[in-house]
């Protein structure tokens, strides 16, 4: 269902808010007003979006803030050439209101959402920053892992066959089925380019020429790649987020709250650890790339290492303790372990259903660093490395590590044995033809 | 989205139809009144419905017949006690269009659907049979196993992933979530309740109690009986039938019809071919039961066990030549597999998805079977056997065969193997305690 199709007949009431408009359309919100204080005269605004899609507004009054966001009918980054329905601003909204009710404290709060403008207002984030940005920086965050393991395992589960009854998740399946304009962008440039010639694909060149070749020619990797993107496809596990990288997570000393879930839909739960994860260990490997003197981010680094194995393990953890306290949807039916033998049964069958979720989540971390270095959109903890060669030198490993996971994913049993093959990595020197 | 939703507000049109009302309505429908010739007066109409849930009304006239499907609001074989939503009707009717556009001669035509009544009139068979009945009296059908096989070949690859776009998938999953109450009785009926103490559950008592409570205390088969609802609920891999059990099949010697689809929705492909090859494992084994003098339906058995082996490998054949020629879906890109390495190594990827559908398949016919035989809803290819021992020691073989394929479903490895355990089966003696 395109949302747009249900506004009356008529020309649409969308349009594109200039800094004029956006004024006088939030003077018209008393929740705004509220929030913002002071006259509507005298709030200053400004367009910050660095993402890729929308428009994004800070509105500052004279006792508080907030961010505006509003969908554009194509990619920002690449204008109007490149169309992409105003209805992600929907999903996006669908999407913070589940995690809103299930984890409120780490996403930003709704103040105000309108449907036809594609627009939605929100709690300003201040002082947080972009989390990538902090690790490119060496900056360690303490509440990382206890908020962001929280998010996905509270989101996750209780959007999962083991939460909730069949009907209910067929509805909201349903009701998201729509966003598939999002899902292909990631079904394209996750999936598929970057293992073929795409005009778009760019990586460190020269020194990478080859390795990127040998990615297009490396056909386990493209069968590995093409059932992961089938998993991508056809396994509504739950609600997830899409694009749970370090740069949709925005950080303080002590405090996590996640952004952006417009690629919302229903799919496999290991795309957003896997998203976590893999952001994790790029920034892991990229980090050399940012030392002044050689060792100065080791503690930084180690500490890097600790969280990815803490995400997943906390991730795990708290999965777990839901699924037993609180599982009461259609999948393994109470009335099928019961007594103590069942009770013991259906723990076994709980740890086998992790280690099956850990393999699909290592898959798809190796397929985030993968698109991330040799498709269309980089991370600046590898583009921020001046000296192309050194950052082709952070970005080879990451490579290999990936293609590694990928392909030996039941070999990687425990999150440790990630981190090891991480740390392996971390002082290979590739060499380069060129 | 409930169909019955979508009507004007003010009193429903929806009537249960009686053979007056029905007489009337079709006389004002020319393509029914065609079809059927001379007075709508002397037509003849007569209620037949010997399924669970619907009416079913077969209407004669001077030159033609047509079959009319009515829903009801509960299941017919309950009563009012039980409802049922009407929109299944709408469903069944967008799977046979479906089905028609792909297996045009394998499914009845539609002659002419209303929404709102909850009717479809569709051509009449004759002098078709319902096939389970067809195989009790030792009748073999030459066609079936080229027919049915195109069917799924046809109606499954189509509307998966190796076929289609995501996006037009996702559209497709979203209209046919909204048929989630007959998933729930798949759900309840076939993957929970046989495996539990339910009241609706029966069989063929004493003989078999001790075998019902084994399973019921089997905590290996909970497990895997719960992977499968896992699978049923969460992988939308095709537009299944939903119900493809000998009892929805009509033939005659040289023809095959699919009838029934109303539990259709987007799901596992193994749960329609597990149906098949489980429901063709249970008429093989009833045989034994309907026999006057032993060895006489052997002839007639040995076909069967042909059948079954027939089914899986004509369908893989079929499904495998239609993935070579008509892949224009999303998986698998064709970019990825490119010169003579590639097509080699998509061709061995292939085989091996075909095996993973295979254990799925073998997974979901032993599912099939054991609720037939310790469920609610039981199969006249064994409740025809009057002595009821005579009828345990046949279900008991199934229910053997059953727990053997979904347990062990890994190491039946080929059609052969399934075949070659029933036939070691068919004369196993089980020891009764009663």
């Amino acid at each position: 269902m395109n949302l747009q199709a249900q506004s009356a007949s008529g020309p649409s009431p969308y349009r594109i808010l200039r800094e004029t408009d956006l004024r006088e359309y939030l003077a018209g919100l008393p929740a705004i007003v509220a929030q913002l204080g002071g006259a509507p005269a005298d709030w200053s605004i400004s367009e910050v979006g660095d993402g890729n899609l929308n428009l994004v507004f800070i509105v500052k009054g004279k006792s508080g803030g907030v961010a505006v966001k509003q969908a554009l009918p194509y990619v920002r980054l690449v204008g109007e050439s490149w169309p992409l329905p105003l209805s992600r601003a929907h999903y996006e909204h669908m999407a913070l209101v589940h995690q809103a009710r299930l984890a409120p404290d780490l996403v930003p709060a709704v103040l105000h959402h309108d449907g036809p403008l594609a627009l939605t207002a929100m709690q300003l984030l201040e002082p947080h920053i972009i989390m990538r940005k902090g690790l490119i920086g060496a900056v360690s965050y303490p509440r990382f892992v206890d908020d962001i393991s929280t998010f996905m395992a509270r989101t996750l589960f209780f959007s999962s066959d083991l939460a909730r009854g069949a009907a209910e998740r067929k509805e909201g399946i349903a009701a998201f089925a729509s966003n598939h304009a999002l899902c292909k962008i990631t079904e394209d440039l996750i999936f598929t380019d970057p293992y073929r010639i795409a005009e778009q694909n760019r990586w460190t060149a020269p020194y990478l020429d080859d390795t990127a070749a040998a990615f297009r020619d490396d056909l386990d990797l493209h069968v590995a790649i093409s059932r992961l993107k089938l998993k991508f496809m056809a396994s509504p596990e739950a609600l997830i987020h899409g694009d749970l990288h370090t740069g949709s997570i925005m950080v303080t000393d002590s405090e996590t709250r996640v952004i952006d879930p417009e690629f919302a839909f229903y799919g496999p739960m290991g795309f957003d650890i896997g998203a976590v994860i893999g952001n994790l260990l790029m920034a892991y490997l990229a980090s050399a790339g940012h030392e002044r003197t050689p060792g100065e981010r080791a503690a930084f680094e180690a500490w890097l290492l600790d969280v990815v194995e803490g995400v997943w393990t906390e991730f795990a953890r708290k999965f777990l303790a839901l699924w037993r306290s609180e599982a009461s949807g259609d999948g393994y039916p109470a009335s099928l372990f019961t007594g103590e033998a069942g009770a013991a049964r259906l723990e076994a069958e709980r740890q086998a259903y992790m280690a099956r979720l850990f393999q699909a989540t290592v898959g798809f971390a190796a397929a985030k660093t993968i698109r991330r270095i040799l498709g269309l959109a980089h991370n600046i903890d590898f583009e921020w490395i001046a000296d192309e060669k050194q950052r082709a030198i952070c970005e080879a490993r990451a490579l290999k590590l990936a293609r590694s996971l990928m392909l030996e994913a039941p070999s990687f049993t425990t999150i440790a044995t990630v981190t090891y093959a991480a740390r392996e990595l971390r002082h290979w020197q590739p060499h380069f033809a060129r």
